[in-house]
C-alpha cells in the first residue's frame, strides 16, 4: 500500500507526530486530495488541546486546504482527479438537518470539520466529501490560497453580508490573521475603510493594506475617533477579546452593526441605550460554505488580495503551529508538502 | 386670557401640581391641541425624577396625547383645526441635522419630546410642532389611542421592521405596558406568538392577547423552551431588566434577534459563540415617527388591537403616574380632560 | 407482485387513462408513497399537451400530492413509512448544480417535478426522492392539504418573501385556484387586503376570505382604485393574462413591487417611467422547497386557511382535469384515493 | 442692481438666449450661489422642448450646479457663504406630503427641479432652496463635480442600493453620459463588470473605465455571453431604447435584477418566465437627495472616480447643448462661468 506523511496530535493537548500513514481511499461522495498546502489557524487549537467536544484522536488537523484531487470515490458529481481544490473550516454537511433543508449548510446541524471531526491537511494527503470542495482559480497559488478558505472567507463573508454599500465606513478591530484580510476585503469593497489595533508600529501596513484611517487602540479613544468620522457602519470585530469590542461599541453609527467573527468565552457586554438610540446591533458570523470560498478566492483573485504569509514544510508543522498561537507570524503560517 | 389646567413638575423629583396657566398661542409651524387624553409612560420618571440631560421646570409631562386641534400657526400645511391628531414620543424634529438629511427624524441630533424638551399632556391644552402631528382614525377612541403613540408604535414598528414574516416564531418577553401590546401586534402579524413572563397567572391574559405559548420564566427555562419550538426569530424585549434580557438570548434559532425596547442601566451580557454560531442578533429600536404612529393606528384599527387601559381624570394625574410606576396598572393609565 | 391504479397520459395531447400497474419499489433516496389525495393544477396540462420539454410518455400527472410513507429505500434519512407526507412541485433536486451548492434548491438546474419529470400523484402509489417531501400536521386534512402544496406554497412564499410588513397594501390580482388562496394569505398576514377579479359576484366570495376592498376589473380602473388607497405595496398577480398585469401596474405605491406567480406566453409591457418614478419593480417568484412546503402547511393550520375544493375519485380524474381547465371548478380539484 | 448672465429658453421649443438680469435676492429658507460650472443633461430638453408638464417661461435650465454660496436668506440653517455647494436634479422637497412625511424625499409629491421648476444653473447665479444643496468636498474640481450631481448620483445611488455584494457580476447597459460614470461605479464597488454598448470602438474606452468585460451588441448577443460569465446579478440600464432593455433581461442570473435609470416612451417588454423561473426583477431608480449627492462626491472622490467631460463657457451654452444632445460629447458637457 502506498504511504504518506501526516502531523498528527496524539491526544488531547498532546504532542504533535510526524507518522508515516496508509494513504486513505475516498468512500462514496468522498475524494482524495493530494495536499499542496495548508494554513495554520487558531482554531487548530481546538485539537490540539482537545477542547472541541467529542473529539477522538489521534487527530490531524488543519482546514485551510489547498491541493489537487488525486482519486475520486463513488457518486462524487461533478469533480475530477486533476482539479485543483481547497477545503476550508465547512468540512461537509449532512443534507437533511433544519438548516440544511433550507440550503444554510454552514449551520448544519451534523457539520464536519477538516481536522477536528475527521483528518485535515497536516498530511501528504487528506480525505474529504465532495460537498465540502471549492474550485481554485489558476491565478492563486497554494500557499495564498490556504489562508483565504478560512480567514479570508469569515472576514468576506461577513463584510459582504453585512448590508454596507460602497461608500460607507467599516472599521476592522484588530490587524493579525483575519483582521488584515478584512482590512482588504473592506478598502477594494469601495468603503471608507478604519483600522484598530494597538499600537503604532501598525499604522504604516495598516495604509498599505488600504486602510484610509488607523486608530491605535492604546493611545486613542477609538469609538470618539470613529464619531469624528460619523460612526462607523460595520465594524468588523476579529479580536478576541470582549472588552476590546465592548469599548469600540460606542463607535457605530446610527444604524451600525458589529460583527463578531472572534470569540472569547467572556461576554461581550452591550449597553441597552447605546443599541436603542440608533438602531444598532451586534451579530455573529460564522465562516461560510464552499460556495462562498470560490467567492472569496475570485473576489480576491479580482481585486488583488493576497494574505500575508510565511510557510513551513510539513516537518516543520510544529513550529509553525507555536509561531502561530503565539502572535510572532506576519500574519498566516501555512504548511507546505511535496 | 383664556385660561387652562396643567399638572406640572415643579423641579427635579419635586411635586405634581395641578396649576392653571395661560392657553398658549401657537408659533409658526406650530398648532395648539384641546387634548382629550394622555397616556402615562414610565418614561415619565425621566420628566419627574429630572434624570433626562437639561430639562428645564416647571416642566408638564407627558407623550402620548390624544386631542383635536384647536388653532393652526403659521406655516402649517395640510392641518386644520377641527381635526383629531396625537403626538408621541417623537416630539419634532430640525430638518436639517445629518439624520433628518437623510429622512431618518427619529434619530434627529435635534429631536424634540413632548413633556420634556417642552410642555406636554398632562393639561387641557397642548402646543407642538406640526411634523409631530398623527391623524387618529375615526374608530379609534381618544383613551385607547393614547398609549399607542408610545407603548404601541414602539413594538409594532420594532416587530414590522424586525424581517419577521408571517408564520415565523416570534417571543415578547414582558407582559407589561408595551409587552401585551406586542403580543396582540405579533399575533395579528401571522406569526407564532410566545409569551415570556413572570409567573403562572399571566397565563391566561397572554392567551387572550393572542399568544399560542406561555412561558413562566419563574419556573421554566424560556430559552430551553423556545428551542423546544425550533427557537425565535425574534425576540422582543420589553423588560428593562438587562440579566433578563441575557437569560433568553440562548433561544434564538439560527439567523435570529433579539430587539431591545426596553432598557436599563446594566449592559447585557451576550455571548459571542452564542451570536457566531448562529448568525445570531441583538439590536434596539427607538419608537418612531408620525407617520410610524399612523401606521400603528391604522394597523390597530384594521386588526382590532387596543391596549388595556385604566382611566383617571387631570385632576388625579399623581395617582395614575404613582399606580403605573408601581406595576399595578393593567396595563397602562390614561389621564382624560374636559 | 402487487398492483395499484393509475391514470397516465399516454402521449402528448392524448387520452386520459385509468390503467394498472406494479407498485414500484425506491430506488437508494426514495421512498414510497400510499397516495390520499392529489390536487389538480392548471399546471397538469404541461403533461396532458405535452408542451413541457423532454416530457416522456406515458406519464401520470400530479404534483398537489398528500399521503403516507409506504416503504422507504436506502439512504434516506429521518423518514420512517407511516408518516404522512406531500410532495409539490419542487420534487427533487441535484444537490451539486450552483444553484443547489448555494442551498437554493428551487432554481435547480435539474430540478425534478412529479407529474413531469417523473410519475406523480394520479395514482394510489407514488414514488418520490426524500428531499421532496413535506411532513404535513395531523390537523390538515388530505384533500385540504393537496391544493397547499402548490396553488398554496406559491401565494404563501411569494407574498412572505415580498417584504411587506403587516399594515401594508396589498392587492391579489386573480380570484381563482391560487388567488382565493393569496387572498387569505394576505389577510392573515395582517395586510390591509385587495381583491381585483373580473364581475361583481367574487366581490362577497373576496370579503368572506378576508379582503378589505374588492375591485371589480370589468366595471372600475383598479389601479385608480389603488392610488386612492395610497397605492399598493405588493400586486400578487395570479392570473395568466399578461394585459391584465399591464393594466394595474399603475396601482403600485412608491417601492411597490408586483410579484407574477402566473405566466402567459405575451409578454408583460412596463413603462419605464412608472417604474422609475417611484422606484417600483415587476419580479417573478417560483414556488418553493419542502421545507417552505412545511411552512405553508404550518400557517396554514396556525392562521386557519384552508383552500376551497371540490373532490372527485381517482377514476375520475379526467372529468376533475377538465373542471379545473375550464374554470368551472370553485377553485381546486382534488383526486381522492383509497 | 448688480446683474448677472443668464441663457434663458424663451418659450417651449424656443430659443436659448444669453441675457442680463438682476441678480435675485434669496427669500427665506434659500440661498444665492455664484455658478462655477453647470453640466448639460439629455433632461435639459424637456426645458428647451416644454415637454415638461406646466413649465413656464422664460426658463434658465441646468440642475448639474456648482458653484459657492454668495448669500443666505433667513432661516437657513447650517449653511454660510462661502462654502462650495451643488444642486442636482432634486431641488427641493415640501417636507409634509406622505413622501416627505416618510424620510423620502426624491419621491415627493410637490418635489422641485432646478431648471424647470425654477431657473437653473446655466447663469452666473443661481437661488436653491437650503435643502437642494450638497457640500462639494475640497479635492473635486468645480467643472468634474458637476456631472455627479446627476449622472453621477443617478448611477451610484440605483448601484449601491441594488443589493449587489462586492463580487457580484454587474452589467452597465449603455457607455454615454451616465454609462461610462456606471462602469467606473461597479468597478470600484468590487464588481465583476460588464460593460455593454453598440460597436467595437467602445471597447478600449470600456477597459479603461474599469470593465473586466465588454460585449458589443451589434455584433454579439449579450444575453448570452452574460450567461457565460453565470448571468448579472444587476443589468444597470442608462440607454433610453426600451427594446435594448428588453434584449439583454435574458442575461439576469438568478436573483437577478435590472435597475433602470434611462427611459423611454416605449414600454419594456418583459416574459413572465423569464422573471418566474429565476426570481427575476426589474425596477426603477429616480437619481436622490443631496444627501446622497454628498454621498456620490465622497465616494468619486475616495475611488478616484471622474466623469469625462468637455468644457464650454457660458456665452456658447447653445453649442453645449446641441453637442450633448448629437451624442457627440464625450461624455458630458458642462458650461464653466466667471
Amino acid at each position: 500500500m502506498p504511504r504518506m506523511r501526516a502531523v498528527q496530535v496524539k491526544n488531547a493537548n498532546g504532542p504533535f507526530e510526524l507518522v508515516e500513514r496508509e494513504i486513505p481511499i475516498p468512500a462514496p461522495g468522498q475524494v482524495l486530495i493530494k495536499v499542496q498546502a495548508c494554513g495554520v489557524c487558531h482554531s487548530d487549537a481546538l485539537t490540539k488541546l482537545g477542547v472541541f467536544p467529542g473529539i477522538a484522536y489521534p487527530r490531524v488537523p488543519g482546514h485551510e486546504v489547498v491541493g489537487v484531487i488525486d482519486k475520486v470515490g463513488e457518486r462524487v458529481p461533478n469533480w475530477k482527479p486533476g482539479q485543483r481544490v481547497g477545503v476550508g473550516w465547512h468540512g461537509g454537511h449532512c443534507g437533511h438537518c433544519p438548516s440544511c433543508r433550507r440550503g444554510d449548510f454552514i449551520t448544519c446541524a451534523n457539520g464536519q470539520i477538516p481536522g477536528i471531526t475527521y483528518d485535515g491537511g497536516y498530511a501528504d494527503y487528506m480525505i474529504a466529501p465532495f460537498e465540502a470542495l471549492a474550485a481554485i482559480p489558476d491565478d492563486l497559488q497554494a500557499a495564498e490560497a490556504a489562508p483565504l478558505l478560512c480567514a479570508g472567507i469569515t472576514t468576506y463573508n461577513a463584510l459582504r453580508n453585512s448590508g454596507i454599500r460602497a461608500g460607507d465606513t467599516v472599521a476592522v478591530l484588530g490587524i493579525g490573521g483575519l483582521g488584515h484580510l478584512g482590512v482588504q476585503f473592506a478598502a477594494k469593497m469601495g468603503c471608507r475603510t478604519v483600522a484598530i489595533a494597538r499600537g503604532a508600529d501598525k499604522r504604516p501596513l495598516a495604509h498599505k493594506l488600504g486602510a484610509h484611517h488607523y486608530f491605535d487602540s492604546t493611545t486613542q479613544d477609538a469609538a470618539a475617533e470613529l464619531n469624528k468620522l460619523g460612526g462607523a457602519r460595520v465594524i468588523l470585530s476579529t479580536v478576541t477579546n470582549s472588552q476590546a469590542m465592548s469599548a469600540v461599541l460606542g463607535g457605530l453609527a446610527v444604524d451600525g452593526k458589529m460583527i463578531v467573527v472572534g470569540a472569547s468565552p467572556d461576554p461581550i457586554e452591550v449597553s441597552p441605550f447605546l443599541l436603542i438610540g440608533g438602531r444598532r446591533a451586534i451579530q455573529g458570523w460564522p465562516s461560510g460554505t464552499s460556495a462562498d470560498s470560490e467567492d472569496t478566492l475570485a473576489f480576491s483573485a479580482l481585486a488583488n488580495i493576497r494574505p500575508m504569509i510565511e510557510t513551513m514544510p510539513l516537518e516543520r508543522a510544529a513550529e509553525a503551529y507555536e509561531r502561530m498561537m503565539s502572535g510572532a507570524a506576519r500574519f498566516r503560517m501555512v504548511i507546505t508538502t511535496g
